[in-house]
Parts: structure tokens; sequence; C-alpha cells
């Protein structure tokens, strides 16, 4: 892992993740929802640096950030996103973006290497407005009445006007130029312990995981928390509460070694301490890289809400609203990543799914595509408090600029 | 129950508290929650009938409508409130607004009788900026302090930004005078079906529960929901979840006979499908009219709250924000509410405790106070389908009058 080894500037790197880490910084960490002001600085930070890179940036009717090439032969498409989850890590999204940068600063001006790297920002990896929209916009997956009805989870604004406030309406939208590309390239923080515990460096990403969401809503009676008998109460935040606990318990029995499920938003109705609640919400989220399991488990919570609703005293109605197939990762990048891992970082390196969602799973419908993790301290991640150690954050990058080397080489 | 017993005009309350629905109607109910424009609309016309009455009024500092009178003799104050819960319904406060208008229209221009009834209209009883801030303002028990910062549950508005928008900063707030009132009657619907199911027609309030009211608070581990092992999961909202089930098994042993208890909110944090919430919070009430009762459900509570705690992965913590001793209601107010409804009413009237809170608890701890029901069809209250029959609404303004007049006459 000596410096002379790789062209990599690891200063550099590390400089610019620094650089990065100052828009919206929240205690160690940063706030840069999707088109927050900390957020449209970034991506106008990121063009301003793409002609380093010999890259001309556009940002486009979305939000994405390109740098493309007028370097002749093979391109290879690398990035991540720039906006945050909410008070959330400095390096879950910027980590992918700058490595991509460092790959085409070193590739694309050397006339030995051949080919070129280009880079994208895809906008709202992390969903405040919908689900993956820059990169499916790009394969032409999103609708322009999708973006009309797009609002921010947070606050209601929609999108549309967010797009206007940015600067951005009427731009046009950049769709994916068929052959241009031989595939697409991520990098990311691992978001789990596996890497660090094992003592090792790179995750060679095999799958990401398909999410399943659910929205399941408990209809009771709303009524005076004061007047109200226990005995005549149809309580719709008891119900849910106790449907919680149920999958808790009858989950484990039939899920896969990794499923993971989760309720991250709970909605009372109407919320008030003096009322017996009416209503209730909760999203629930499934992932597993086996559709089977998902079946298995879709099956159980629909025999579960029956169950509560013919008990009484609320009914329990379980919709699926986002349906997410697994994405196989491209051999080819396996491969490339391994070698490039073997040369620099003493081939510590582990083949192994994403739990998590990222673009690469949808770049990956239209083109080979791979994906490429470094370590995260204590597996934390969505929290302010993640972080990787800066001879981890260097030596990724010196795996990731070798990968897109080998894989333009062919 | 014929006209000619009673002065009375049954048409004149029906049209006002017609009126009064009008102001942010929803559906056949009101969403009028304190500060409102609806809100402020009626109590400005509160404002401009009290002159029909022989009353001069005044809207104070906090939002109270007062009207004071100049009549000789005794003094009566009667009274309740106007904002609505959210959504909710039509006679919870106008009712007891304007049975005191009637009243003291019947009373106060008759020379006949002795005495004058004053109206009060109450602000924020429902308790959008705190807890009976109006009533508790006119006892002195509100400190400038509190008012600097109260804010709307719903969207956080300061109340200080509310009352200058109401072009009611700077306007004292009016305090009572000692020894003016020989004490305060209110009406309200019942918020229950114990009237109506017993073909009664008036209930006599001897006392209203004390409201306990706690924050439960759960401290867990923020992570992404993706790439994170059930196993080393430490999940603040399931916890929360099997905390709201075990109140529902092991309460019902030791409470009393009427206790009641709600989890009317509930909050994740941050709220977001993909995360594992860190934080998670409860606002949970208890009411009973036994503070003995409440003891022991308490020290439950905290029991419980040790045991989750200590046996992991998430920490509870119980803290009490709300404290209310029960109050009871006068015998002298008792005794004149059934001697009127037996003269009225057919003597259909049946001695109650209120499981509802109401600004008559707070009067009571200056001067005697008392309080009337009448039936509510299907207990329904605190929802948009509360509603109470004609019938009732007059033999309860019947009965209210009359009280009002055998308590000035002595």
């Amino acid at each position: 892992m000596s410096d002379h080894a790789s062209p990599v500037d690891g200063a550099r790197v590390l400089a610019d993740l620094t650089a990065l880490r100052c828009f919206g910084a929240y205690k160690t960490g940063v706030h840069k929802p999707t088109f927050s002001a900390p957020h449209l600085a970034s991506l106008h930070w990121l063009a301003e640096k793409l002609p380093d890179a010999g890259l001309r940036a556009t940002i486009d009717g979305i939000g994405n950030v390109f740098g493309t090439s007028a370097k002749p032969g093979l391109k290879l498409l690398a990035g991540s996103h720039l906006e945050s989850q909410n008070y959330a890590g400095w390096l879950d999204g910027p980590l992918g973006v700058i490595y991509a940068l460092e790959a085409a600063r070193v590739i694309n001006r050397d006339p030995g290497i051949p080919g070129a790297v280009e880079v994208a920002s895809w906008c709202d990896e992390e969903g405040h407005f919908g689900s993956l929209l820059g990169s499916r916009s790009y394969i032409g997956d999103v609708s322009e009445a999708e973006l009309d009805a797009a609002r921010d989870r947070s606050n209601g604004r929609p999108m549309r006007e967010a797009l206007r406030d940015a600067g951005l309406e009427g731009r046009p939208r950049i769709t994916a130029e068929p052959g241009r590309h031989i595939g697409y390239l991520e990098a990311h923080i691992e978001q789990g312990d596996t890497l660090e515990s094992g003592g090792l460096a790179i995750g060679v990403v095999t799958s990401i995981v398909g999410i399943w969401q659910y929205r399941i809503a408990f209809v009771g009676e709303q009524n005076h928390a004061g007047t109200t008998r226990m005995a005549v109460r149809k309580d719709a935040g008891l119900a849910l509460a106790k449907f919680c606990v149920a999958i808790d318990q009858r989950f484990p029995a039939i899920s896969g070694p990794r499923t993971v499920w989760t309720t991250g938003r709970i909605r009372l109705e109407p919320g008030a301490p003096s009322i017996i609640p009416g209503e209730a919400e909760m999203l629930f989220q499934i992932r597993d890289d086996d559709p089977a399991v998902i079946e298995r488990l879709e099956a159980l919570l629909h025999g579960m809400a029956d169950d509560a609703s013919a008990q009484g005293p609320c009914r329990v109605v379980v919709e699926r609203v986002r349906t997410g197939a697994p994405a196989r990762m491209d051999p080819m990048f396996h491969r490339a990543i391994e070698a490039a891992s073997a040369e620099l970082a003493g081939g510590r390196s582990l083949r192994m799914p994403s739990g998590a969602g990222h673009d690469a799973q949808v770049l990956a419908r239209i083109m080979p595509a791979g994906m490429l993790f470094v370590p995260s301290i204590g597996g934390v991640s969505h929290h302010w408090t993640e972080d990787t150690s800066d001879a981890d954050i260097v030596t990724g990058a010196r795996v990731f600029v070798e990968a897109c080397r080998r894989l333009l080489a062919g």
C-alpha cells in the first residue's frame, strides 16, 4: 500500500471529501436534504470541479450532475449522490462521487490509459422526494406525472417548486445514450460492520437486496380519552402497537438468514393527548435478496391483518407501496475490483450483498454494474456519527481507480 | 316541558348555536383551533351578542371573552369555550357559552329576578397552546413566562405571535375580582353515553376527574434499515410498541372501575422508512377521580420502565408532565340543577363524574362551581359526528337558566 503503487492523490481525495462535509455541517455529520441550500451548493461545487478531470459539467432538469468526456475510446460511468438523509453521515454519497472524480482526474488526462471515466451525481438517492429519482430519470423510468406528484416527505414541498427555486426548471433531463458506457461503478461505505470486524478493506458487492415497502393502516373509532370506557374503545394506536409486537414475534420463524424488517414511521390520527386515535398508520419495510422469502413474509403479513380485523375492534389493511427486485452486480466488475484489491490492498476483500439500496441497482437495469464498499466504523450509517478512517478512505480510492483502469483496459 | 313553563327562547338558542357552527364548518362538525380565523371570528360574534343581554363585552389579552353586568345584586359567572379540537364537534364548548348567554338574556333584564348572570368564553380550553390557559389566566395561574413559551402543538406557532396577529397583544389579562361571584356554572355535552342509554336529560356533575399526563421516551440506536442485522438492533419504535402492549396487559388488574388511559400521540425519530428509529416518544394519559388509583398506576409505569431498561436493548424514561387533581363540584349547584330538572325535565337527571377536563375544575379552585351535562348521541365526542338532539339542547337550556335563577335567588 505504498504511495508509488498508485497514481491516486490520497490527500486530494480527503480534501475534497472535507470540502463537501462543510456544506450543511451538523455535529460531525451533515444535514443536506435534497434541494436544500447546502445540497444545491454541493452540486455546483462538483460542477466546478469536473473540468479539472477533463470533463464537461452539466446539471440537468432533475438535479443530476454529469461530467462528460471528449476523450476517444471506451467510457466507464462512475458516481453516487451528494444529498444526505436528515442529520446523517458525511460519507454516504460523497465518497462515491469523489472516488469517481479522482478516477476521472487520474485516467482521463493520461494518454497511456485507454478510454475515460465519466462522473454522475444522482439526485435524491436518499428518497426525500421519491425513490432513486435521479438515476431512474437517467434510465427513462420517471414520467413528468411522477415529478408533478413528487413532494418532500418532510414538509410536503412540491418537487416542481424545489426545481424552480433551484433554477433547474425547464432544463432537459439527461437520459442514457445506448452503447456509450461499458458499465457503471459505484463506491460506498459498507453501512454494516462485516468489513471492519473482519479486518478487511474492500467489499465486492454481489447483489443489492430488494426492498418491499408496505403501508399498514388501522381503522378504529376516534373518541374522547376521558369519557370513553376502556371496554368500548376502538383504539387504532393500540391495534398498531399489537401488530408491531406480533411481527416481532412471528417473522423470525420464517425469515431468511439476512432478512431485515423495519417500522420506520408511525402516525396516529388525530395525534392529540386527549383523543383516542381513530386511525393509525405505519410504514413497514422488508429487505431480502430472495423474493421467495419476501413472498412468505408478505403472506404472513396479510394473514395477520385478516386475523386482527376478524378479532376486532380495529380493521387492519396491508398495502404494498414499493416492490423492489434484487439487482445482481456484474462478474466483470467483481473480478476487476478483486484484482485491484489484490494489487493495492493485500487482497483483503470480501464478496458480499448490499442490504441498502443504491443507484447501482437502477443502472444495472441498462448496463453492467458493480459496487465497491469501504469499511464503516462500528457499522453506523444514516446517523451523523457515521465515519471511516482516512487510511481506509485512501485505500478504497486506490482500489477504485485501479478497478476503473482495469475495466477500461478490457 | 311546555313552553310557558320556561322563559327560555329555545329557537333563539338553536339559532345561535347554528350561527357558531358556521365558523370553521367541517362536514357536520367544526375545525376551529385556538386563534384560527374562524375561532377569532366566533369570539367577535359573541362580543357583539353580549350587549343584547345587558352585558358589556371585553376580549382580554389571552383571548377570553367576558360579558360583565352593571345590574346590582349577586353575580353568577357562567360560560364555556368557543375553540374546538381539530375537526371535531359543533357543541363541545359553544353549548355552554350559548346557555350562559341565554341565561343572561333572560335574567339580566328581568327586574323580578335578583342579580345577574355574567358570561365568560375561556380561551384554549381544548389545549392547542397549553392546558386550560384562559381560565387559569383568570384565576392568576398563568405567568408571562408560560405565555412566552406556549406554542401551537400542531404547527409550533408561538402563542405571542398568534396573539399579535389577533390584535390582542398588549391588552391586559382580566383576573377574578374576589367576592364578585357567588360561583361558576358550566354546561357541556356529556361526551359519553350514560344519559342517552338511560333515557335521561340532565347530568349533575359531582366531580371532574384528574388528568395525569406522561411523556415516555425510548432511547435506542438510529441505524440503517437495510444493513443492520435484526440481532444487533436497538429499535426505539419496537420498544415503544412493546411498552404500549404491556400497559394494555397490566393496567386492568390494578385500575379502578372508571380509570381510563390513552396513548394519544407517538413520534419516531427520525421517522423515515429506511432508518431504524433511534428515539421514540409517546404521550400517555391516565384519568381517575381517585388519586390513590393514579399512585398505584404511576408506580407500575415506573416499574415497567425500569424493567424494560434493565432488559434492554432500549432505555425507557417516564416523565410526568401534567398533574391533575380531581375537582369537586359544589353541593349548592347539585341541588339547584336537580330542582330545575325536577321542574322542567321531569326529574330525569343523574349525578355523575366528568371523565373529561373542563374550565369548571379551574374555577372551582377559587369559587363554588357546578356543571350540567346534556346527552350526547352515541356518546361521541372530539369527532365531527358529535351531536345532541334539538329537544335535548332546549331542555338543557331551560334547566340551565332555571338553575341560574335558583342560585341567584339563594
